[in-house]
């Protein structure tokens, strides 16, 4: 089990991320997390620095985008989990509650030290094309440098299937479950690449025994700079927050 | 939605298929067909004709095993599935109520189109490399034949992650949902290899809103004489049967 | 080593196979067969019965297609290949030199064991999700029947990369040439369905050190029924087959 | 084009690189120059930070590794190609001619930015699940800061295949060409992990119209301290390095 401000996970605890892919605006942000914690996310998610394909593409609010959503933090009381890109920002992610490592710096070795020595929570995102053994040692790049805290997240595998961005391996779940006591949460809308894949994906893996999901939300998903396809309204979101809190109580 | 006797699969029917890899024995057949009818089953499974990787591979029980399926059949009251192999094998397949196209034979044509000519409900399952597009041209080949009782099966697919025999695509359930009408069904026991990992995969396809799941069960896993490692135990299937049609009311 | 009329493969000899993908009408099977036996091939390939992913695709000429394939062979004297879907249609098949089984029938059990009994001579490819050991498996079935003339052909597999059709698996060359003494060819038209990235495979393959080739040639590629992208002209198979000789050399 | 001290690669100019994966000793890397030096190899190759799966497995010599790297350039006068992990690391590579960046490392952005500053030739080596299109993208952030100096590099995809570590995708090179005007080389002994299957291999990528190869060579792969079973002796390397460059020649 792993403990977040007020918020626990693992363990038998089960918890919500949810939040922009990235961070645009103070109000975005704002109403975001307003609107998904009245649904039932424990924790806020935003990004701030993109790592994306292209340089060509929207690279994030870097610094700014760290600040509003440290701003959302204050104002609604949520923990808030955020991607590094670079070991040289960590100054910057001192109020940040959890880190995330993304899932193509799963093996950049020398973020996994840098976030280990931090001691702070990390969520470890599985690599497009990496084994479970793999994640488990990454992980252990982390645990090594003294930190045990640290969230798995499967976000979906590459496969020859072109209709799903991935192809989200659910059986990780109970696959980790046998092979590590670290907690395991899914990201439906990274694996989808679809909003209208993510309630499926989300009640599936809350079924699987996931001990949590995250979630991409947005205000206006039409006009998102990053990832809009994938994101639910929050009218959207509250609905799969409440069927998943419910098959959760079937699991117990 | 399909009606076989007096099951029903799709458009909000919801159906469990279940019993051994293969028949081996009269005894076997029964005893297995009767503790999972008690469970909530619907249907019973048995292959007789094998389609294996090596010749050297136990094949099957052939007409020998069919015809005790069909009377586990008559015994229990409870439509049987099994899997065809050849079109020359069809005249066995008269009391057959559901016939099963395996994997390796999604893109065999022939067997396509001649069980296409029969009008009985055919159990379709994706090939482990392909792509739902090809899985519903398959689809087509048995539909232009004029029979339109498809119910397709997602088995799982390959990838490169080894700690599972395959890995369980479950974005097919709502991906195929937005492409056709067919009812579509999973098999967590092939899509994983593992006993251990089936009751989450079971569960996690009914949350992803399957119209169906195929289960192996076996009464002596361990002495099975094909794929025992995924197979359940008669009381471990009732454990999961329980919990799935739970989480099927949650969906309804 | 296996002998195909005049023509050697496997144990130090080495065989172009060409031809169009389908036989589409008299004048050009033969147009196609003079030419590429000019380039130096020795064998002729052409598709009478297709196996197609859509039962709305062009299914080949049939019969008909093998009649005219005959009688090319006939004319110029070259041993044909030519794809079997059906153990039905065996019959029609007696004037074939080598029966070719596709990648989607690799693993349809009851059509190997019958090109078992045939004794022919027979082209396996490997399908397009199976590993090595299955392709071997496969072939197994085949010379459990007695039939020992079975010769491998890699033609790509299916993987995350979009820019060819399959990726082509070269190492399988020097594998399989660990693990068994079947020759071992490659078609480099069907891997990566480019004309324009043929010959660079085609060459790589030699030089992997492949016994043979399979390549897709045909007159006026703009309007081939089945294909045409990955088909070759005349000029360009000219261009190819006397590039692979030259390096065929240098590996002597 | 591009210009390493006295070497050329692409634009019509193909160069071999050779060398230990790891640096392990001053005599270790002298010896292995020397050897493959006589043999034709163009640059030498030398890990001195290893990014590695596991935080428990050997990290490389790290500063000491290249410093007797760059004493073996000094001997033998080759340029050196060695990878680095870190853009921490970049003082100690001032004397370094070409930059690796590994596969994992493909997406680290900040890792390819500060490459870019330096000018200095970077061997980009394409992810184990990465597109051709990511691995321009990637090249492209290199690029964006003003340096052009990329050669890129295959070096095996993850596939579901487990005879060989990587599936070789040598369809890489004609279709990169297509698509830009960077030279490419092939690595076929991490693409195999099996010595075995190196030369054929590499004779592939030649014949394909690969720029160069980089290939292991230690002087006792039994006891490499890592990738030892996919090493060459220098005796074997001097044999496909001839055949290499025979090859070469017929495609000139």
């Amino acid at each position: 089990m792993i403990t977040i401000g007020n918020v626990k996970i693992g363990g038998g605890h089960f918890a919500i991320i949810a939040g922009p892919c990235s961070v645009e605006s103070e109000e975005q942000i704002l109403e975001v997390a307003k609107s998904v914690k009245a649904s039932g996310a424990a924790m806020l998610r935003g990004g701030a620095f993109k790592l994306r394909t292209s340089p060509y593409d929207f690279q994030g609010m870097k610094a700014e985008g760290l600040e509003l959503l440290l701003k959302a933090k204050e104002k609604t009381g949520m923990p808030v989990v955020t991607e590094i890109i670079s070991a040289g920002h960590l100054p910057l992610f001192e109020d940040v509650d959890v880190i995330q490592i993304g899932a193509r710096n799963m093996q950049n070795i020398e973020l996994l030290k840098a976030v280990g020595k931090t001691g702070k929570p990390v969520l470890l995102k599985r690599g497009f094309a990496s084994t479970l053994e793999e994640l488990l040692m990454s992980a252990e790049y982390i645990m090594s440098e003294g930190n045990k805290n640290v969230i798995l997240c499967e976000r979906g595998i590459r496969t020859f299937e072109t209709y799903t961005r991935n192809t989200l391996d659910l059986s990780a779940i109970p696959a980790l479950r046998e092979l590590t006591d670290l907690p395991v949460i899914v990201d439906p809308s990274h694996a989808t690449g679809k909003a209208s894949l993510v309630e499926s994906m989300a009640l599936a893996a809350v079924a699987a025994g996931a001990d949590g999901l995250m979630i991409e939300v947005h205000n206006n998903p039409a006009e998102a700079l990053c990832d809009g396809p994938q994101a639910l309204t929050p009218e959207q979101f509250a609905h799969v927050a409440a069927k998943a809190f419910q098959i959760r109580r079937v699991l117990e």
